[in-house]
């Protein structure tokens, strides 16, 4: 078990006095206690919650071990001095940490070591500020259970014990994150409509988009906070069984691109400069909403941030249920439907109270800072409004999120899946998130004109090609930086759906503009990292949004690292580098170089497999691409070549994107190339989805959501192989995804590509794959034409990004 | 989609009304409407909140259709009368069925039909008084999402919007059922500690039990409450390492054991009545607790009943955290420590605040009637204090409970693992639950106590005979029936763990005892039922409840049938059913029959098998059931006998328990047998495994806890077989499983045993198989010796109990 932080924020002993009387384990009477000793069992006390009876919290006292021959209550009454290993005995077991089974009385400190919890600066004897600090150290520490101490014990009531008597602050800062002393029992929601800049349904009216939300029950009392929007175009409800019957034949053919001289120009997508309807006249105003919700899925994370301080909004945008317009999947209609809540909440923009008396309402209670949090199309939406510089977007903590659509389901001038979803596209995903066809007259009334604009969709994002087209620079975020947010970027090194690109391509572009960006990149596929053991991710983000939103000056943008990384091999160990990809350090391989061997001797392999062994692997994609990774006899030794390197003298660490050149000729007048680059070894390799260690055992607040202790643990067996990376090119997009090169069949040309960017670690003794193949089953159409291709090796290279 | 309702109680039209007026859907002004469209309107407008804008709710009406062209805003503005299929079109619509999608807007009834929904007896178009009663069937109408609509109200607000002001009942019935109006917000959590009439750890005082108490905060304004006690050893926290690593080893061998003449004398198990300590002295009393809680894991089912009425109450007994004792894995002490907590909720025990200052609390706000829920060791332990007819306890619903622990890890003189645990034990179930090891100073202080109690545990479960003894004798619950409380019983019939003869002996003891028994009968393996869509059952806990313990003449006894099992070959079918196992038509076939083919010709086999066959089989024993159900060539062929009937010529249902008789040897002086009855057909199946069909969906009360709804589903693919049930047997224990015969060599003997008890239908076409072989690796030893058995099938029958 590994434990590692990055949120603690180092503080001054005096500073330290200060925080330790705002959450009240300093008071006047303690303040002034010269016994290191007394002050300790004072502090022990107060741990287990004045509100509960003397006897109650010395029996717990005496549950605690302080030496292998002492409890706690005997010890704090009896000896004369705080012996640092019996503070971190006592430490180790307030953070729930077990005797027996986790540690041993006699070497506290050890442990503490092992598992890479911190431990306070002091003599072998603590004096009383020794004691001070160590016990402000502890409380920011982590427990077993993936939170801090002072998020545990408020998830125990300590806050709500003290009710408002004690006039706690709110918020609270403590360590420079914002503690939970809200009254989550209490917290308010209610329904607004924005009145967004747009006419989505051309019903010469702007369209009013529905707006949850969640706030502090304290901003009744006065209390200003700030705000994180959620934009999730699941969250009223998805169509699951339309989208998928939408779901579109992969078992196709490759077919032969007609050329074309497309420059940019020709693709570039325009916006049209309609004139907007006029806004509504404002009737009246009000401060109090008139319609309330209850939700279903929320993201623990906002119920975190919820308790701590933040009000929480909700909406899912034009297209979704009670909101107006029609479904997009990524145009600038989505992003406006989101930047309209968020000028809202900054106060540049109107809500009315519902959808039919113009009764304007503001978001009074909202400081006008505004962050953003979410994964996969969530997070998208957060990098589309930020990308847009909407006013009172202050950072978004964006997840997974996609950053241009054309490389979320194409790439080179190929249909490529998001992995997982075959035969998904932009319009299902339209006809997954138009959920106003859930409400009976709504779907009575836009019936006809949905299907029309499905029809559209359908066309713009032509599956015909797999070109990028006017449709995709539409959705492509990239093409406009006018960024103003903070950014802090999570991704999956293995997530397959929205792949790392997404968020390797948005850094690129905006790692060199002013403002802070910061990255997490984890060792899961499409995951959130909220509830980990081993990374404080949820700290993090209570730091900085505290800087962002709340503006306090907690020293967010230097304590938390620039670039975080999860390491392949060992689990549990987060690493902070300085940036992702810099290109530094790039090592070329001729593909013919002594260092690789042609594991079955091919130069040529043919598209075609065994019709038989095609129709299972076809059905059971996991078996194919085990058998293409197998290095021994395979059925896949006629559709590939298996380039295998020598073993890695050292750990080998991949850091970006790697960059093939091959030359390559198909005996058709088309053709695909792929391209994977494996680790070959066998390891216990870590599971891409969490595996839940503990159920329910993360507080997000006092009888609050409660949440699952989750971490990427070891799979149970070794495997011989793991993807580090792959990519796909259709051979006719040699030099851009949009303009379509002839072809001549057996004629060689040299296509160069990148392939999704990593970070990976090969193990000293590892080998590196380069697996060169045709169709993929997993992702690109599922072809099994007798197409042959020849790749001369000897002029063929591959450009790898070292650490 | 199916749903099933039982828990409706058929209400006459002037207890509606009364009831609606509870509700508040007649107010003194709608009582008085004389226009069933103007009243259809306002409990509408009532439906979508009065706390909610007059504009909100019009809004929401105008979003359902009441016909395939008007909308229900419209409809109630300006048609003349109700018609049916605008009310069953507007009804589906606020059960959260979609048109398009679930339903079309010209024939609602056809729909309700199919769902298996109720629809009121009115006609064509509704008078006032039929759209009273047909409203009032509908807020009992179960929703999409698995509740009745009056809970998916209260989970919107609909009550708590009414606050105090309207002095609603608390608690209130709604057609016999409580309903949420309790504030689950204010919830209070206290801890006290229930002095038990034991010493388990013999140290002159008598045990402390903690015990946690989640009561609503209305009886602090006086309402009375009844308690719904779920007594888990688990829940505060178990050992699952130290436990993992006592795991007994199974890859052992069968050996002879020598013959004994024991009769029941010889192993019953008398108690010996030490005295007990004396009680404390009660120093003061009290009526406020001084310790409160969280918790991490609760019950569904109890966070339902909280917001609905019930105090819920959790103890974990004796060798617990924070409790005396030791655990003993089900042995008086357990069971005493359970019934101790009913005795202080019934005012008959005495309980203190804390563990030393010996003040006193009484449970005041209890109004004595307890019931028990909770499944597996939970059940176990209702089924214990049931059985020993303690006073207060009026009730418990047993999910999955043992009955006799011999039953639970033996069968027959064998060691026989609960399915999915091999190789543990008794002993191991102690050491996970002795979770006092989990405080330092406990581990400290019990650890020698602790291992030399688990070295009892061990030598008593005797392993190395497998037979019943003093040790299981004192351990079954079955000994001793003082039941008085009414049971509510639940049982998968794929429940491999706690497996289905628990409850069916259970059943057949009590079944004529003056109490009244229902039972429920799952197709799931060891699984809860309270979120399922098919089936209501939370609402039948409900209704059972309010009558056991609310003494409420609700009907519950008639209502709720007295068996209901769920069809195994039709998904989201329960039927009820008079009996289970009646044993009233019973046919016996001799193995020989001709209506059974020996399908690989055996008389004889071997429990050897290729060594390496063995070694992949016993890590993977899916593989090997596979392979030993397989009928045509297979591994296995050399170690069974398998014999399979004719094709059904109709559906046959097998009800109770199977009896086989085998005429046997064994060329060894010892000797194991197994039978296996076995489902052949190709069909889906349903998942022994709830699939989650909705994450959240349900609400069990408004801003309380949201559960996911799931169901047993057909699988994905179509399967040839399914085991019905099996059984396993000492050759040397013909008699009974304490009395060790003589076995030799090559002779032959009658072996008579009853398998598994289940009810199952066999549909038509479909074959019954019966296989005969001797090591059973999901449940016996491993052992891979080579004992050679001969069956003579002319002299070997088996009995089945056909419905």
């Amino acid at each position: 078990m590994k434990i590692n932080q990055f949120a603690y924020v180092p503080t001054d002993h005096a500073q330290i006095i200060n925080e330790l009387k705002d959450v009240r384990f300093l008071t006047p009477k303690t303040e002034k206690m010269s016994d290191p000793v007394m002050l300790f069992r004072q502090f022990l006390m107060k741990f287990f919650m004045e509100k509960q009876g003397h006897s109650t919290r010395i029996y717990k006292l005496s549950t605690i071990m302080a030496t292998p021959d002492e409890d706690a209550n005997e010890y704090t009454k009896t000896e004369p001095k705080v012996e640092k290993n019996a503070f971190y005995n006592i430490a180790l077991q307030l953070l729930q940490f077990e005797v027996g089974l986790d540690f041993n009385l006699d070497e506290p400190l050890k442990k503490m070591n092992e598992l890479g919890l911190p431990v306070a600066d002091v003599a072998d004897t603590l004096t009383v500020g020794e004691l001070i600090d160590a016990w402000y150290l502890l409380l920011n520490t982590r427990t077993k259970f993936g939170q801090t101490l002072i998020d545990y014990l408020a998830g125990q009531g300590f806050f709500a014990q003290m009710g408002t008597d004690e006039s706690l602050k709110a918020p609270l800062f403590f360590n420079g994150k914002s503690q939970a002393v809200f009254n989550t029992q209490k917290v308010i929601r209610e329904v607004v409509y924005v009145e967004a800049p747009q006419d989505n349904d051309n019903d010469g009216k702007l369209d009013l988009i529905k707006v949850e939300v969640l706030r502090p029950a304290e901003t009744d009392e006065g209390v200003v906070v700030p705000a994180v929007l959620t934009e999730s175009p699941y969250d009223q409800g998805t169509n699951d069984d339309s989208a998928d019957k939408l779901t579109h034949d992969v078992n196709g053919e490759l077919k032969r691109k007609e050329p074309n001289n497309f420059t940019y120009d020709d693709i570039k997508f325009v916006p049209e400069h309609k004139p907007l309807p006029a806004p509504r006249k404002i009737e009246s105003t009000t401060e109090t909403a008139e319609e309330t919700f209850t939700k279903t899925w929320t993201y623990p994370l906002n119920d975190y941030l919820l308790s701590h301080g933040f009000a929480v909004v909700y909406s899912s945008g034009v297209g979704t249920k009670d909101s107006d317009g029609f479904r997009t999947t990524g145009d600038e209609d989505e992003t406006i439907s989101t930047t309209a809540v968020i000028e809202w909440l900054n106060h540049k923009r109107t809500a009315f109270t519902n959808r039919t008396d113009n009764v304007a309402i503001e978001a009074w209670w909202s400081n006008g800072n505004v962050g953003m949090t979410g994964r996969s199309y969530l997070g998208t939406l957060a990098n589309a409004a930020a990308l847009s510089g909407v006013e009172g977007l202050k950072t978004a903590v964006v997840e997974a999120g996609i950053s241009n659509w054309y490389d979320y389901y194409r790439e080179n001038g190929l249909v490529v899946a998001p992995g997982g979803f075959q035969g998904e596209d932009a319009d299902i995903l339209a006809e997954l998130t138009f959920s106003r066809k859930q409400e009976a007259t709504d779907y009575v009334k836009t019936k006809d004109e949905w299907a029309k604009r499905l029809k559209e969709i359908e066309a713009g994002e032509d599956r015909d090609t797999g070109n990028y087209n006017r449709f995709w620079d539409r959705r492509n975020y990239l093409n406009h930086d006018n960024i103003k947010a903070d950014i802090l970027l999570v991704h999956g090194l293995n997530d397959w759906n929205v792949k790392p690109s997404h968020a390797f391509n948005l850094r690129n572009l905006i790692k060199n503009d002013d403002i802070t960006l910061k990255t997490v990149l984890h060792q899961g596929q499409h995951e959130y990292l909220h509830n980990f053991r081993s990374v404080d991710f949820t700290d993090m983000v209570n730091l900085w949004l505290v800087n962002k939103l709340y503006g306090v000056d907690n020293g967010a943008n230097t304590v938390l690292p620039d670039v975080l990384v999860q390491d392949n091999v060992t689990e549990q160990t987060w690493t902070p580098e300085k940036d992702w990809g810099d290109n530094h350090n790039v090592k070329q391989y001729q593909l013919d170089d002594n260092w690789l061997t042609n594991v079955n001797g091919n130069t040529e392999f043919s598209n075609h497999m065994n019709d038989d062994d095609f129709k299972v692997f076809s059905k059971d994609t996991a078996q194919w691409r085990s058998e293409l990774y197998k290095l021994d006899e395979s059925k896949t030794d006629g559709s590939a070549i298996k380039l295998i390197s020598q073993e890695m003298s050292a750990d080998t660490t991949i850091d970006g994107q790697i960059k093939v050149s091959l030359n390559a000729k198909s005996d058709h007048d088309f053709g695909a190339l792929s391209v994977a680059v494996v680790d070959y070894g066998t390891a216990k390799r870590l599971t891409p989805t969490p595996t839940i260690l503990d159920r329910m055992r993360i507080f997000t607040g006092f009888n609050w959501r409660k949440d699952d202790l989750r971490e990427f643990t070891y799979q149970d067996k070794e495997t011989e192989f793991k993807k580090i990376t792959d990519g796909h090119i259709n051979m006719q997009n040699r030099e851009n995804s949009y303009k379509v090169d002839d072809l001549k069949a057996n004629e060689s040309y040299q296509i160069e590509f990148a392939l999704e960017p990593t970070f990976f670690r090969i193990a000293k003794g590892h080998k590196l794959g380069i697996l060169i193949f045709s169709s993929d089953l997993d992702f690109t159409v599922k072809s099994n034409q007798d197409i042959k291709y020849a790749i001369d090796l000897s002029k063929s290279s591959i450009d790898l990004p070292l650490l």
